[in-house]
């Protein structure tokens, strides 16, 4: 079965093709709008836009970061906080507040012709530190300053390898990859 | 002229209908998807949502909250912040941050069929206080915890007239008004 993989980033369809081996998974890249609310909202309009203009199995996800000093936000604002704040100035806000536990999430969705979308989330505890390493992925990366809890790494001093084992992309995969799995 | 003013809070439509009197202003209550983005893209959106549905001249609007603390967010997001952290919660992200300055703005947007939709802005400068006063406008304010520069009173202790005399929503309406006045 081909599953169209929607991402604009080479990195992220790698790793996904890479965990959904038994599939053929198509990179596709399409404009699709993010509507304001929570993570769940946001991921599952995303699908049924997706869905609207490829009428195809496809998979999208969201990244959010929920910061306990925020009260959960910024959440899946996570991109436009690291463009207005920076890794450091995001790092800062939550130091200033005397907080800095954070957990990181991917909430990947896939979704078919005629039925509604199936999420799956892979999600990693850590702390906020001051930015360490240089392994950004993306423009707006939040790697540097996010230390997963029992590493003594953040995710932007980690190698590839390293990054991969900790993915909490390839957890939402691994589920989603289960689901079609159990299916087939 | 009939134009459909979208809110769905009564003391925001009698604002309006005050301030535009020389046209018959109908209330509509009509669910809006936000997406995310500035505060322009989104009140535009919205407009073009609305005219899709009602196809008549239509007013919305949009309020913003940008902290200097937080590089001008959370900007069109205040909503998801006063739900989360609640007016206290964002006024102590601030101070602790070491900086209290904010901007608040009310933008509206005139649409009609078959044009693009013309924005007006009124804005206020002030900085974030601990909570004073109960006037609240709707479920999540932030009336209570910003203080206008030059004022002895947050916009939580003004009675309603001293807040319409520094409304940014009647400083956008106005603009609005003499937009629809000098065409007319």
């Amino acid at each position: 079965m081909n599953i169209a993989y929607l991402t604009g980033n080479t990195q992220k369809f790698e790793e996904a093709e890479h965990i959904l081996s038994s599939w053929h998974l198509e990179r596709a890249a399409v404009d699709l709008e993010e509507i304001q609310g929570d993570a769940d909202a946001i991921v599952c309009h995303k699908a049924s836009e997706a869905l609207r203009l490829l009428d195809k199995p496809l998979i999208v996800e969201d990244v959010s970061m929920s910061c306990s000093a925020l009260g959960g936000l910024p959440g899946p604002y996570i991109k436009d906080f690291l463009r207005k704040l920076g890794d450091v100035g995001l790092y800062r806000v939550a130091h200033a507040c005397g907080d800095t536990k954070a957990q990181v999430s991917c909430l990947a969705a896939y979704i078919e012709p005629g039925c509604e979308p199936k999420l799956f989330e892979g999600k990693l505890e850590g702390t906020l530190v001051e930015p360490r390493g240089d392994m950004r992925h993306g423009t707006y990366s939040w790697n540097c300053i996010f230390l997963p809890d029992g590493m003594d790494k953040t995710m932007g001093e980690m190698t590839m390898a390293e990054h991969a084992a900790v993915s909490m992309r390839k957890m939402a995969l691994e589920k989603l990859k289960k689901y079609l799995e159990e299916r087939a």
